[in-house]
């Protein structure tokens, strides 16, 4: 049984890499779904990736970064590549929101075979966004997609953390007094590689830049110093400014070896969330049942202390 | 060393269940510290305990309950009974607030060897309030005290889970439109069991009773109905009355056999906590130190995958 669903999904991952839209969609829900299967489909991808760029694209809720994602993916098509877009949905439950917001995301892209666009809901997810997201995002760059742009809210710590461990984090910010200073709030000054001022044809704009740029002045020196590009989203003017941008910061990773850095954190970062994960569902575990009954019972009666008890579960769970 | 410890530990237990103060002030002091000392101490002292009843106060900030305390202590002293009183003050850190918190409460009850009072601060304790106010409850229970009232501010889950875990659960509400709902918004109205309308001189006492009673008619019935009393703390007035519904609850468990099961939910709950408390401790120290990096190493070469890899760190950790 265990076999035919690797089998399976050998064969799901052989057909998605060979171009099978139906098979990279049915490998995102095995990830939403979570649980045995996903693991299975982990163990399987890993081995298949490790040649994907990840893209993080973050910012206020609507200052585009649907459609700023939709003109970059048109731009990256212009260079010939091929891209898969992760927009994470912390608010939708994992059917519905997910399906909606694909119909919505589709437009001009959705005929053509080198984009691929999901839209991810992990409500409920065990370990949540940060576990699915890499996991997913490990998937598409398992089956061949050089950019995987992971799209989130830039609202909430994990969304955050989730944006800024991409290999190039894009901010996306719009024109109007105080957007770059409630970015700075939000963290997403720490973690931006490439600011973008989106809407930049509505006014206010070059004084959004003006604010970013003194902003940066007071970040310490990293060697990286994040452009500010404008782009306005519902045109693509701009987004091949951006497409550079990413490009150079890309360039900088390769050369400063910083790149390296960060994806040795990115996946220490991912090992943690499993260990948390992995030791969260044996303390639920443990926490109830005949044998922690017994415990407690004989914890009520005073023949053990409750942390020596809560030692002896241990021990037990794990000699089994 | 150990066992010097130990032996440390079960002469402050001695020395505490004699009378001794300073010895019982370092018992409840090793417990705010927590570590393996406290594990000691839990240890030592849990066989020697089971007699204690515990009291929880709690209600509003400013609802008068230290003085509503003060004032139960006095009617137990009456009475001919010893009791020890737990104040737990969250906001605080070890120290300072917590001494403070002593100083400030010491007024009549100070010279009296029957009613010990201790402010006890919790932040920064591994497993938190959770944690921390059964286990000085326990030492309090070892060395001899009848009655241990354990008053907690009634806003945030922790505390009032705490509160409503006692044997006996007073919840203190004032005069004044609104009050009775508050308590009911904050999750009071489902743990109390006897109900104090404090400051009940002032208008709006008769109001505040009725909002009450209004609302314990739509709770489910669990074969008890809280009692609603009325008292001023600052001059005594009605604490006979507040102690007497007391009893009266403690009766009723005893003959229903609620107190069995109240009991053993409350030890089942401080089990579940050190679980999860031990567990996130391993967690965290599998999180680091070179054989995490040796398995990150792996996953980042792609020799293994990221659960599998994690797998292999928890079971190491096991068999160490």
């Amino acid at each position: 049984m265990a076999t035919q669903t690797a089998e399976d999904i050998e064969r799901l991952l052989d057909g998605a890499a060979t171009g099978s839209r139906a098979s990279l969609a049915r490998l995102l829900s095995i990830v939403e779904r979570g649980g045995e299967r996903a693991r299975t489909l982990a163990r399987l991808a890993h081995p298949r990736g490790g040649s994907a760029y990840n893209v993080g694209i973050t910012g206020a809720p609507g200052a585009g970064k649907s459609t700023l994602t939709n003109a970059l993916c048109t731009e990256i098509r212009r260079r010939g590549d091929r891209v898969a877009v992760l927009a994470i949905d912390p608010s939708s439950p994992f059917t519905g929101g997910a399906i909606l917001g694909d119909r919505i995301r589709m437009g001009d892209q959705a005929l053509d075979d080198g984009v691929f666009i999901r839209s991810m809901a992990t409500r409920g997810h065990l370990g949540g966004l940060a576990l699915a997201t890499p996991s997913a995002a490990r998937v598409l760059d398992a089956v061949g997609f050089p950019w995987v742009v992971v799209e989130t809210v830039g609202v909430g710590q994990v969304e955050v953390e989730i944006a800024g461990s991409a290999d190039t984090c894009v901010v996306v910010v719009n024109p109007g007094w105080g957007d770059a200073v409630q970015a700075n709030k939000a963290g997403l000054m720490e973690i931006a590689d490439v600011f973008v001022v989106n809407k930049a044809d509505r006014p206010g704009a070059k004084e959004t830049r003006n604010d970013l740029e003194q902003m940066l002045m007071l970040r310490a020196d990293r060697g990286w110093t994040p452009p500010v590009v404008s782009a306005v989203g519902t045109s693509g003017d701009g987004a091949d400014a951006v497409w550079d941008a990413v490009q150079a910061h890309r360039a900088w990773l390769d050369a400063s070896g910083e790149g390296t850095i960060r994806r040795s954190a990115r996946i220490a970062a991912e090992l943690r969330s499993i260990i948390a994960v992995q030791l969260a569902a044996r303390a639920a575990l443990l926490s109830a049942g005949p044998r922690f009954d017994e415990v407690r019972d004989a914890v009520i009666a005073r023949s053990v202390d409750p942390w020596t008890a809560v030692d002896d579960v241990l021990e037990a769970s794990e000699t089994r």
